[in-house]
């Protein structure tokens, strides 16, 4: 049940952001975060050339001076070379201070890694509402060192309250030459994206059609990092960003072919992965949840009604309990307020089916405890009306989560 | 800064739905709760003569029959004398026996009240997908006396992972004529009410024009009941109901007149107490958590910002730990996308200012974490942007929440 890679994609192994050629990645300790060891908070990501780009942002009204300059820089259009990145901040909601901050970061960043400044993107993350200490930024920007596999330390940088990795690279070929699509990830908190993500940054070494490029982003992203749902927050700071520097020497992908299908089939690969790993790792969490939504009328509907399921707090609590109380189920599902028809819904956990007919039917109460208790818990509601599938990814919902949030910054 | 009552209503001491004339109320325990000292199930309120009637549903798409049939006699119109209410079993997701079992609940309730069947709505409210017993409750209801006092036990029956009991009355005159308004609710759980509500029951000895009946209780739902948030689920039988039966012997209260006005305040204030109860009595809350936005560019805004603040996990959590994360309280705000004006911000934790111009200002942190400490915790954020203003009430996330649902029905 767990997604199976599609050939011709192949994986690859210990994969980052620096797996496709041509991308270079390095991060120090700043001083950001609470000191610990091996801990890493300022990072930079960059290209030996410029890279088509596509990104998506988060919608929240209050947003970072980091979105709001990458934004601006994304829909300027033109070639990117690099990415800055620094955790344990988010250099949000601190008045004027925060542009001129973020504009200092891309300029100190563009110095390291030897680009222009209007070639930086910038992304943060961490404590609301404090002025990023620029003394420490500027002395250890320039101890970062931009090496070959510097995707980990990467990968390390941007975590927060994260308790693994999420890293991800697969590879296909493309008229004979190999290329790369590589993936990292934060995740954890606030987590409820809308049309964006939390920190997710992917590279390609592949040549790719700009406007392919950006679609294939849009199209993965609602498959992917939309579909995740952890505590239905959604941070002011949430950024996706793919660059593709066309290294790997292919003629460009462009819009049509079959190799635009597979180059959309690895973005959407590393994406789902890296979607399922924040699941996860949601703050707290002991299980991830997989709810799958099929035959409803239309696939908003079914994302809509996967995403209620997997965010519900009833739901997560009932699974993190091992609580067949299938009802909560129904009651997410249908809180969404789409079109069904009771009496043709099943509900099946992890395969045993326990709804028939929108009611109860006898099941082995045991088996699905049993289910309940494993590290991957997959829900599946059949509404039977009408050809939309979704899968949404989530957590359940423990104490630990609430220990955790209610002590995070004092 | 809890809300004060406004002359010229007064309150009813003790007061419930059989405060004002002519309503009487019983109940029993017919075995649908798990056994216990003073546990109250299955329950009647009836009136000596026959009301006009208002309600709000549940918009869940999955609903109790108990819902489904008592909307159709509302729509149908007409004039009722009682509503039947178990706790315990939701009669929801049972297929075909569900309406069956409803009918037959309606049918006894109205011979034991000496009332016509199709004079009687329904409420159901506990765990789904359960048939009812109908063995024990073709029995216990022949049990249920209706005295004058029965109000109190009545708000036991419908009560379900409530830890207190939720009643109110208040009285004023119309034109020398005293006439009162009662209610009684349950809350706790699965609560996130849209346009519809929990188990609430008012009811009025006052003579009111049944179009300003409804006009005031759908006013109402939307200052009270839809701005409770607890969990963000929605019930599959949230119900709010509004009995007047005339018994005052007022002449009728029109549209326009300002007895109206005096007579909506009176629901409204019943209404917002029961509301404010529900927030309080949330599942493993320690405190009420009044939010209030001010200042938007519409009341919707308003409404929709508010309700965002107290349904945020993260806001819930950082309560719980008393912990001045006002950061939180901004992401929730912006997750809206509602318009703002981010330098116009200002927020305040008990009247402690601490964020002037959208960012933080220097501010007494012992105060604000002993504010934060109160059994009522008041957040309020000005906007400045229009005059939209609104409050809503949920209450803090705890450990126990997660603690208690995780184990409900195994």
């Amino acid at each position: 049940m767990t997604p199976q890679l599609t050939p011709p994609l192949t994986e690859v192994k210990n994969g980052t952001v620096t797996s496709p050629a041509g991308f270079r990645a390095g991060a120090v300790y700043s001083g950001l975060k609470t000191p610990g060891p091996d801990k890493l908070d300022l990072g930079i990501l960059v290209s030996d050339s410029p890279c088509d780009a596509a990104a998506t942002f988060s919608q929240n009204s209050i947003l970072s001076p980091s979105v709001t300059l990458s934004r601006e820089a994304i829909q300027g259009g033109g070639k990117f070379r690099a990415v800055v990145v620094n955790s344990g901040n988010a250099n949000c909601s601190v008045g004027e201070h925060g542009i001129i901050d973020a504009r200092e970061v891309i300029s100190l960043a563009a110095s390291q890694a030897g680009v222009r400044p209007e070639e930086v993107l910038i992304c943060s993350t961490g404590v609301i509402g404090v002025e990023l200490p620029m003394g420490l930024l500027r002395v250890h920007m320039t101890e970062i060192e931009l090496v070959d596999d510097g995707g980990m330390d990467l990968a390390k940088a941007i975590i927060t309250t994260d308790t693994r990795l999420k890293t991800r690279a697969v590879s296909f070929e493309v008229g004979g030459k190999t290329v790369t699509v590589g993936g990292i990830a934060k995740g954890s908190g606030m987590i409820h994206p809308n049309m964006a993500t939390m920190l997710a940054f992917l590279t390609t070494d592949a040549a790719v059609d700009s406007g392919l490029l950006k679609q294939v982003l849009s199209d993965v992203v609602d498959v992917s990092f939309n579909l995740v749902d952890i505590d239905t927050d959604q941070s002011t700071n949430d950024t996706c960003i793919l660059l593709a520097n066309g290294a790997a020497g292919n003629s460009p992908i462009e819009a049509g072919s079959d190799a635009a299908d597979t180059f959309a089939a690895a973005v959407r690969d590393v994406a789902i992965h890296l979607a399922r790993e924040m699941a996860r790792d949601g703050e707290g969490a002991t299980k991830l949840i997989d709810a799958t939504v099929t035959g409803a009328h239309s696939v908003d509907d079914a994302r809509l009604a996967a995403r209620s399921i997997v965010s519900s707090p009833l739901v997560k609590t009932a699974v993190y309990g091992r609580d067949p109380n299938w009802g909560r189920i129904l009651m997410a599902l249908g809180k969404t307020e789409i079109p069904l028809d009771e009496s043709k819904i099943q509900v099946f956990i992890n395969d045993i089916q326990i709804v028939e007919s929108g009611a109860a039917i006898p099941f082995h109460a045991e088996s699905v405890v049993q289910a309940l208790g494993q590290p991957e818990v997959y829900l599946r509601v059949a509404l039977n009306v009408g050809d939309g599938d979704a899968t949404a990814w989530g957590c359940d919902l423990t104490e630990e989560y609430v220990v955790f949030n209610s002590a995070y910054t004092t």
